[in-house]
């Protein structure tokens, strides 16, 4: 036996967590017992509360503690955009970018023919009842700037063709910051077709 | 508010561990909410246990759930040897190894002027008594090779001196799989240093 059993079980438990290899799990588990035991309790107690008291809003799909969320039963939000993402993530990311007052509508995953993952098997048909709503005018997509993200969008912008909403593309390009020697060259194809007018 | 209450404490907690920065403990917690509830109560227990359930033992130093702990008290282990480690962690790489067969004594740190520690706040007079046993031939010194890691050993050495006692240090050289080219300057001449007759 290498190891007492305790923190053997530790050590398992953190592997189990993305890009967590036996090394840092190992080295995370000793962090652990050198820890305060209050923090050590707390942490456990906010692993527990995290599984068992959030879930999925009924209206947006993002992940929240009351239904309807925070953000779709916020009276101040513009409610006739929509902008869809794939995951919770992206609204958390969108919401630091601290530039959009209007709803979500989290897809949970993107159209993946590879992963066997169709239309149906993400919020779509749900997106397409709320988009009736006559309040909505503007429905921006957000999926991922890669194949099913695009697929994706593709395959919403033709469903919603034909009615009076605005379907509107998060733009392509350079990222801040970034060089344009670096950049790939799908990125600078993307960013030259969507230069604009100064 | 961007993120419900339980995720943001969920989030909050994972930063507390080394290496843990907001991006990587978000992404933990989003991985949280889409793991098996089981595994998420394994976790937290697993915790709990690991902080409750272990302690130091009182012969040598290591972590353990029984003192003395599973090194100290197995019979088959040669009793003539000591290998002076700094950390528990270290013990697991030695063991990790399979080379040594003998005892261990971990210091719990290294002696260090500068953060205030002394050779009394280290285990150090715990392995002064345990030299005295009749039984030990052997000291082995394999604290870190750095400089607190020396000092602890040229201290230990020192304060041995003149004893009956065999005291080594672990050697010091470039790494196996490792390269001439990369190597610094001081492991460089230590492995000069250190050279043997093939």
């Amino acid at each position: 036996m290498r190891y007492p059993e305790p923190i053997l079980k530790l050590i398992e438990n953190f592997t189990r967590l993305p890009g967590v290899g036996p090394k840092t799990a190992s080295r995370l588990a000793f962090f652990v017992l050198k820890m305060n035991e209050d923090h050590v309790l707390e942490f456990a107690k906010a692993l527990v509360n995290a599984k068992r008291n959030l879930f999925y809003c009924s209206v947006c799909g993002h992940i929240t503690d009351n239904d309807p969320c925070y953000i779709c039963s916020d009276t101040s939000r513009d409610k006739s955009k929509i902008c869809v993402v794939e995951q919770p993530k992206d609204v958390i990311a969108m919401e630091n970018m601290r530039g959009f007052n209007g709803l979500y509508h989290v897809l949970h995953g993107a159209i993946s023919p590879i992963e066997g993952i169709s239309p149906e098997d993400i919020r779509i048909p749900d997106l397409l009842k709320r988009a009736q709503d006559e309040s909505i005018k503007e429905i921006i997509l957000a999926t991922n700037p890669n194949i099913e993200g695009e697929t994706t969008a593709m395959y919403i912008l033709r469903l919603m063709k034909g009615t009076d909403l605005s379907i509107t593309r998060i733009a392509h390009g350079l990222p801040v910051g970034g060089d344009l020697e670096y950049a790939d060259e799908v990125t600078l194809s993307k960013a030259f077709e969507g230069r604009r007018e100064l």
